[in-house]
């Protein structure tokens, strides 16, 4: 048979894991799957917004109403568990703040393991800390900055250097109790209350001497409000995101946001676009911690990303037998993920990203120019057919969509922009911007039409999947350039596939194309 | 290992068939793959527009230079499919009108054949037809009317009844063909020549006497000309299809696009919407015919289907065992192909459709209206999760992505737009029609809020994907209604599910819901 009945089976699932995060604020139970084709994803989740960090008792105790509700949703998830298989070994439930820290968290816990069997343990700190590092580092590019998580109960700050670990700091600064503490009136906040909130988490931050150092030039935030506050600027600036993935949450975005969010009272708060119910009466006081440590750190932004500690848990764990847990190239991870998820050829795909580097390496000898930035065509070179799980018609569409979808972690919402219509237009019609135009900047519309030009050209050279043509080569043909094909084997496809694409060539580089198939 | 993990290899494919067209306008080799699953669909399609029945000579020869083209274009197909492992036994390759009626087109063939050593056949009329009545009896629910097929060379109708071809008629009245004998020119169309045009079509029509009485109904629309005008009606109205897959294309439509191609040169044909490059020269023509036979029928429109000759080529392979090669349910056929294609878990997804209808069957007893239109419903459960294949987040808006794509043949675009829409609110959200209000009626709203209340509803039973929960059976409880719940064993979450779901089917059926779990 050949490579194109091959496909193997791209949704059996090797092995799963469940993280159970008795949060501060909701409760959640997160299953990962690993691939037998070597992907990891989230395939299923179930929350209770338990809010076990509020209404605590005089001396800082749980509630007992909110231990019954955080004990009974703990018997749901131990259900969950048991009738879908995942046994404990398979478990990861961890307590984090508003446990540690509270003089009955102990009893709470183990009244949680009797009542249901999970292996619950309460993380540190520190522990809390190193997940959220390794969530961060694992699906950006950040080597040198602060990693922020900001959740019910606390916020942790990792000071990162050459992407490893370096400090650690955590105070009870979560969005659950200052809310409590500072914001808890039904009405429009209180500018003082604000201004105190500021102060008090100034005055903490302060305690870590490293914080305005390490923080300056890269940011990343982890944590729920992050991502719920990155939604609502996306939403108000308007921008075609469907994902928080790499965006970076400004200085004046934050502003705005609390201004409105200040404005409302906290049962109004979830009207603004983007807003989640669930998190609607204590997002002010995130917010509020959040532009904070802006401002404490002289960040240009915030790096938002989808992973959180639950995934920290898990990366922990897939990379546990390394030195440090770190993935070598988080980029490229993200690419063959996506496309190992979607029963991608990579032999057909990898030989089409060297063929468009061949390409684009040829270009200066003719006289013309590279596209530039030569990982975005490779990533779209790699996921140019994924769409081709969707369905065959329309597939470069699809492949667009998944691509958007995914938010390729390490790359920025412009390059998976870019990546997106690089697939967009391989097979036919006109690359332009469109919406994505408000992500770029200038210059983007030749780096997509080069681009897209050449992983064209590539995919027909390799239209009939054989791996036959292996070398391409541009030579000056009088005012065109002409393209050679060094094939193994007859490579009549590949010539007539090419033949049929010179338009974009010409449209992307000025000069017509001619093809020479020896 | 529980049902969850099991994933049968979704993308496995248990065979290919290659269908090559050698069709009066375009030459077409499409690859149909058969999963393992049981599911069929296009997986490669390679295509050049030849034109073999244009510029034919003085006694109807097909010219030197076409041919020419035609053999350089067959042997690009048979090295694909040499290469990728299709052999003669499972290719299909044909040769329809302008082969058939040419003096020279034996000729043709076997020199094709000796060059590529692929095992065309000629198509006679009747097995043209035949094909075309496969493919659109079993993409549509016809049961009594005519299909037409309109190619390049030829116009085929097959009158139609309880599902079964009891009449044919073939006509050399293809739009290449007509477009050489009465719309040659490169100017805007003569007036004169439409008319002319038109005469003779009713003319020839007039020779089979059925045409008036069989099609008065329903006439189904199958050939590229008739997708081709379809699209470009679609983007005339404005209407959100992707596809033009069930959609009607009427009279009052296809005259503003007749005016509109022929107040244009043909070179310019192309800027209108919708218009394909390789077809904009001969599809004025096209759509006269198509314009003709609706005016001999009197039918309120074309139902245009994606489906074709090669679809009908390779169904009838597929289907060869049967008494007739007939789809028993054509819509049941259409959502199961979907399912199997991304991997559902069938007994999961049946699970909740039958819930579901439980529970629409309950409504009328407590006084509460029913949906309407089951088959809607239990569509969109079987599909509720396909979205899952692209991603666990926002699976529900995959999912509707992936309805849409499909255009589930056998349902209207409405229809599909109602299912895809009750999937797309399956978890959260407040249903609403959107962009699809374009397409639909007085009372959708309800429809879709009803039918994706009772979903949301029916999958929360059956959230922990064992089918513990049987029976849902609903009762008055004073003001609201009691969901009682009758489970083979513990349901605790599905009842812990159900709880937190009631409120769309407070908002959809006007009365709260409490869940009693036994």
């Amino acid at each position: 048979m050949s490579a194109t009945v091959h496909h193997p089976n791209a949704r059996a699932v090797a092995r799963r894991m469940a993280v159970i995060d008795l949060g501060s604020n909701s409760f959640r139970l997160v299953v990962f799957s690993v691939g037998e084709a070597g992907w990891w994803k989230r395939t299923d989740e179930l929350s209770e917004s338990v809010r076990l960090g509020g209404d605590l008792g005089p001396g800082g105790e749980l509630s007992p109403a909110r231990m019954a509700h955080a004990l009974e949703t703990l018997r749901v998830f131990a259900a969950f568990c048991a009738t879908n298989g995942i046994h404990s070994d398979q478990i990861e439930a961890v307590a984090t703040s508003a446990v540690r820290d509270a003089p009955n968290g102990d009893e709470f816990v183990q009244r949680a393991r009797r009542a249901t069997g999970l292996p619950i343990r309460v993380l540190s700190q520190r522990d809390e800390a190193w997940f959220s590092y390794v969530a961060a580092v694992n699906q950006t590019t950040l080597r040198d900055g602060i990693v922020l998580d900001i959740g019910g109960g606390s916020l942790e700050l990792v000071a990162v250097q050459e992407r490893r670990a370096r400090e650690c700091a955590s105070w009870p600064l979560g969005a659950v109790r200052m809310t409590d503490r500072f914001l808890a009136g039904d009405g429009p906040a209180d500018p003082a209350a604000i201004t105190a909130l500021r102060e008090h988490t100034l005055a903490r931050l302060a305690e870590a001497p490293w914080v305005g150092d390490a923080g300056r030039d890269h940011l990343v935030g982890i944590g729920g409000a992050a991502r719920n506050l990155a939604t609502a600027a996306i939403r108000a600036a308007g921008l075609p995101l469907d994902s928080v993935q790499g965006f970076v949450l400004e200085p004046a975005a934050l502003d705005a946001l609390i201004d409105e969010l200040a404005a409302r009272p906290p049962s109004e708060r979830e009207r603004i676009s983007g807003i989640k119910r669930g998190r609607a009466e204590v997002i002010l006081a995130g917010a509020v911690v959040l532009r904070t440590v802006l401002e404490a750190t002289g960040a240009p932004g915030i790096e938002v990303v989808e992973a959180g500690l639950r995934e920290g848990l898990f990366l922990a764990g897939e990379l546990a037998d390394e030195e440090l847990p770190l993935l070598e190239d988080v980029r490229h991870a993200s690419v063959e993920n996506l496309a190992r998820q979607h029963g991608v050829d990579l032999v057909h795909a990898e030989h089409i990203a060297e063929l468009a580097d061949q390409l684009a390496g040829e270009l200066p000898a003719v006289g013309l120019p590279a596209p530039g930035e030569p990982e975005l065509l490779e990533a779209a070179a790699i996921l140019h057919d994924v769409g081709m799980a969707v369905d065959y018609d329309d597939h470069h569409k699809h492949s667009s969509y998944l691509i958007l979808g995914s938010g390729l972690p390490g790359f920025t919402p412009r390059e998976v922009a870019l990546v997106a219509l690089m697939a967009r237009y391989h097979r036919k019609g006109t690359p332009q911007l469109g919406a994505a135009a408000a992500l770029c900047r200038d210059g983007d519309e030749q780096l997509l039409l080069r681009g897209a030009a050449l992983l064209r050209l590539a995919e027909q050279l390799e239209r009939n999947r054989d791996q036959a043509v292996h070398t391409a080569r541009l030579r000056r043909d009088g005012d065109g350039v002409a393209l050679e094909l060094d094939a193994d084997r007859d490579a009549v496809v590949a010539a007539w596939a090419a033949r049929r694409q010179g338009d974009l060539f010409e449209r992307a580089f000025g000069a017509p194309l001619t093809v020479v198939h020896r």
